[in-house]
């Protein structure tokens, strides 16, 4: 019987060294070990990598995920305005996809095993496993199980014969897809050190932006973007078009300490122009269109959303319901919603619909009346029973 | 038997037209008109037209609140990370300081009503009357009663002798004060319409911002910020201070659509520098030093603080025991956070305090295990565990 | 032309003065005057008293709603586990249905105006008037408007020749449907007396309840009742059932203070058999099928959920989204579930569903593991890092 | 050296079997086991049966805590409403009182471990172990780390001496303390069957309880019991007496599905007559003199408290923040609280409090207005605000 395990491959280190690991006698003794490289939109460099690496497997998978990743987790990220104390997810979110893919083909090849990279200290064990556990296979985690660390694998990849030299010490670890790309480590591990301009390769310096900015318009049909400046686009290239055109101006850096699931803090780095115009058009248009009751408890939908999400839940039931409230709340989320992006900031100018809950007579201060119904006077009573409870109490305390 | 009203006076068109509809026997017939101008920051050149309107009023009184809006309301505004969807409500919390020393007045001289120049669209009709209506006065609001246009108002100014020259049009209506500046009306009651770059001017246009830009450091203590570049600073010293220096960078604009408490929308434009970067240390420094669970509840708690204090309502019950909550919550938040401001951007670079949740080993790439306690494979269990009940739900659909 | 109002008309003394005041060229001057009443389900003796003085109207227009009541908002609250403040809001979620049928009259004869005999201090004129301010009528609440007392209204009924014997003085004020009975008024306005038992007509004293009690078991497909006793019913006929059953073994009492919407709290005394045996029984159902994630953040939802409802909120934007939430929520909602009624008590006895998250293996003293996947041993991992952020703080608070 | 082991002892099956194997070379070789038995208020058979076999032990220390669990923990339950899924937390919230006293001794003695007889299934492993993982020793759960069942502890017991007779087998498992008694296992582990009626020793059946019934007056100052029928009592004494007469009556017994920490369901069967009265009181007065905004925005906080509580994490920081937010509420939850207990209903049937947010005056029929200062034509303002964003966004789809 051949034993064989699936192991979500970058090519990196980490998971590079599984691959000798895992066929190893002296630990884990599998035969055949078939690496899944998921596309989610990370640089042609790191797919690269993969490729590199490919002819220490015994097969590699190529899977191209980009437009689902937008379409099923992106986009709904964007009507749930997702974001987990200020990051808009982008790892968190493509690791069920790349899951779900292993979990595939572990299943197509009756696979033994499936097998990740990850350390036992991150978030992304946790994700890989919230999806890879609900099939029958052995769950392995090398860097985990055996406490690893850099030094030994190191070792461990030149005794059997991985081209370690190829392998370039990186001063810190980045993580890369079409929704964002993070940077952890190195000198940022303390929290009070300033990352180095060159941490960033997405966002331009402020200084370095183009003088005068320029307005992109966002076109959205039920809270999903469908255009950008007037053109029509999928989702994909959309995104594309905006991270390059809003990096250029220099907007979606973030710097935050992060709660990882397990408890732990960590400084994270990330950057992510076309989240941060893609969030902030949609909150806007939201404002626009909703009531104010929809506003405040999708806030509460939103937190929760990003919570499960963060922690790669989305197969927990709620994460469903959650889709339910936030779908039905985008039936009127359609407009346009003009942003600008100058020297790093980026600010909405102006948004439209058709379905504004706004009317300029209503408020404006040339008119006396607020509609046919209203006049100002009926503020009067309104105003009456406003706060009437506290009042009644701050009487009992003034007379005792 | 003189019957004297105490009105809430500005100097501006509005307030003033109140003094002699006031005294005019055919509306309120009132015999003594004393105005009341509370200094909570704002402008000079707004505070002189209130002195420069004063020979209207029989009795004038200024008060100087600037100090006690910042301990009393704004402080507490940023231990709770106030923002009322997005607005640091510099206006809302304002007036509740406005009103009670109104009020004291009319306790004081044995006034028989109250009186301010809202109108029945808005929210300081209802931020005063929150605190007035405790006592025992007649409540008087001209605007609202009598659905007054602009037209009507400089027609019935010229009329009764006031200089309506002085009052010169303006295209639209601002609010200020020591925490923040608004811009409503004119051509931006078009939600659609970008506001011109005339609106602003506290904050620079970002083209006009210093290259290089600028870092600031913030220091706190159990929440509220005590010092600015290692200077110890009184509150209201150090926001004005940080309201040039970030304004000089082009911090703190804000362009968005506002629910009114009455549920009207209206369009509204802020400038609130110090605000900007203070809201966001603060809570980066919470992020240090605050648990998750703390992190995620207090969230909660903040909404409805924000809501609470948009509306006025700060006589409310809830008020007291939501900062109660908050004043619990600070007494670990004391640290430093450097903020980089440049060309309109605010990011923190930077944080660090006595009370961090943090740990550099705990997170380390270089380092096997997590604690003396806990190594990697401890977070097997707690991965078997995650996503549990999530996996048994699916596994019963995929049964089906 | 010929001026007319719909009246929604129930024939007590309040909508039967109504109709003289709306002829009466003194007050209203209609010229005629189409009374509707609209069956939710309320007692025969009810109804009758609209049919006993239908000869004062222009036209009356009785229309039976209880199924579109049950289906359209009882089950929906059933589902969202609906209650305020502990009360399953029969009156609250009536309105809404009686609302849409006067306005849908009113639209339909082309009148000029819609009336009620609401007073100015409850609930009920708010949720008449939520839905039919979205009409273009004149909305006509004289009880309101004339700030009646019952004395002005007893002579002015006896004056226009109304039969004002009929209208027998109770000594509380009582409002039923199919889904609750209320009492308020009375003795009962001193929160502090205990309600006479002669308040009580639905249920039974538990003196009086018989011995040994009873065992009912519900039904539920996606969360709504189908079946009793392992009898498929229609809503109205099951919850007419249950209220007689559970009425008799005197379940269903509550006796409450309240919040009206407008912040006046009144003493509030209810019946309510069967949605107390549904409500406990479909809760129940719902800890057996959902998540514990699901269980806990539908708790918020519920909450804003109940809220729109007692405010008559029905046509909020955000209503349409908590019932999206909700419906996905159901899905599983499916089994069934024995409550014991006993003198008084419902309590679940046994609950059992395909769709149970739960499982005798799992939790068994007698098995070791857990799962095929995880034994006992696993739970190390998680304790080690449950509550890791509070010793961490404990510790640096010892430290000090 | 002395190997020293501090036992947290109940003197059953599994605590016992712990001194044994924390003795033996072939597991865990410590030289010294103390037992420690703390007093929660169990009956007096459980503290029996930690004498019984206190001869087992090296040492054997007896804690009084009733005292202190009552003022630290039950208390401000009580005032926190806290209830889990409708459960009110006795076991939950004596462990952490309990593993405090353990880990005293440990420090106090120098002892090198702490042990307990949990499963690794239940909640009770990470309650203890919250608190225990402050300190600095290893921590013991033979049970779990063994994956013992019934029969090996069995075997292994007699093998080692312990008079296994004395432990006779129970057909369920049982846990009390001053707070509340739990029941599970046994043929209750499958959720459809009916608890058998001997399952029950606290509560009368409903049957059984004397009619007529029984009112009690419960005291409250600021949210804490102070007085029952009149006479004042110490927190024990009060909780005592009440368990007893209410249980009488026949209050108190609960039946439901309960998800643990870990994400298993179980089947639990509840008695707490004092609990049920006294949070049913306290909830009531609550809603007397609590404004709205209050009694609403607590029940948020009341389900974290109890998620918190439920958890065993009295030391996570966020329990100090939610404290404090209560105990400011409770400053004016002084009352008396009148409760009917009948044949197993508490019904509250008065309440009374000089800081009732009510006026009979104000929402009584027979007067006009509501205060001086407003009356029912005010509320016709209020009412044209109700609601008016659902309108507009209704008349929107009706346009289209």
């Amino acid at each position: 019987m051949t034993k064989t395990a699936v192991l979500a491959f970058s090519g990196g280190l980490d998971t590079s060294v599984c691959v000798p690991l895992l066929r190893d006698d002296d630990h884990y003794g599998y035969d055949k070990v078939i690496g899944v490289t998921v596309d989610v939109g990370q640089p042609e460099e790191d797919m690269q990598e993969a490729y590199d690496r490919e002819h220490i497997l015994d097969e590699h998978r190529v899977i191209d995920a980009t437009e689902e990743f937008v379409e099923e987790l992106v986009f709904p990220l964007v009507k749930a305005n997702g974001s987990y104390e200020g990051y808009p997810m982008g790892t968190s979110i493509a690791r069920p996809i790349i899951a779900r893919h292993c979990l595939r083909v572990a299943e197509e090849v009756g696979a033994d095993a499936l097998a990740h990279g990850c350390t036992g200290k991150g978030n992304d064990q946790l994700r890989f496993e919230a999806v890879w556990r609900a099939g029958d296979f052995e769950i392995i985690a090398p860097m985990r199980e055996m406490n690893l660390t850099r030094e030994w694998e190191m070792e461990y990849a030149e005794e059997h014969g991985l081209d370690v030299e190829a392998t370039e010490e990186e001063p810190w670890s980045i993580d890369s897809n079409i929704w964002s790309r993070s940077v952890e480590g190195g000198e940022m591990e303390n929290p009070a050190n300033e990352p180095p301009e060159a941490v960033f390769e997405w966002t331009q310096s402020p200084d370095d932006a183009p003088e005068g900015g320029e307005t992109v318009e966002i076109e959205f049909e039920e809270g999903v973007p469908v255009a950008l400046d007037g053109e029509s686009m999928e989702g994909v290239e959309l995104i594309e078009t905006l991270n390059e055109t809003a990096g250029e101006h220099g907007v979606g850096r973030n710097d935050m300490m992060e709660d990882r699931v397990l408890g732990l803090k960590v400084r994270e780095v990330y950057e992510h122009p076309a989240a941060t115009v893609l969030l902030k058009a949609h909150a806007d248009l939201e404002s626009l269109v909703f009531s104010r009751s929809q506003i405040k408890f999708k806030q509460t939908v939103e937190n929760q959303w990003s919570d499960l999400a963060y922690a790669g839940l989305v197969d927990e039931p709620l994460f469903d319901d959650l889709n339910a409230f936030v779908d039905s709340s985008q039936e009127v989320v359609t407009g346009k919603v003009r942003v600008k992006l100058h020297k790093g900031t980026a600010r909405v100018v102006g948004r439209e619909s058709e379905n504004a809950l706004y009317s300029e007579e209503m408020v404006s201060f040339d008119t006396g009346g607020v509609t046919d119904d209203i006049d100002q006077t009926d503020a009067v009573g309104f105003a009456k029973y406003h706060g009437i409870q506290g009042r009644m109490r701050k009487g009992q305390k003034d007379d005792k």
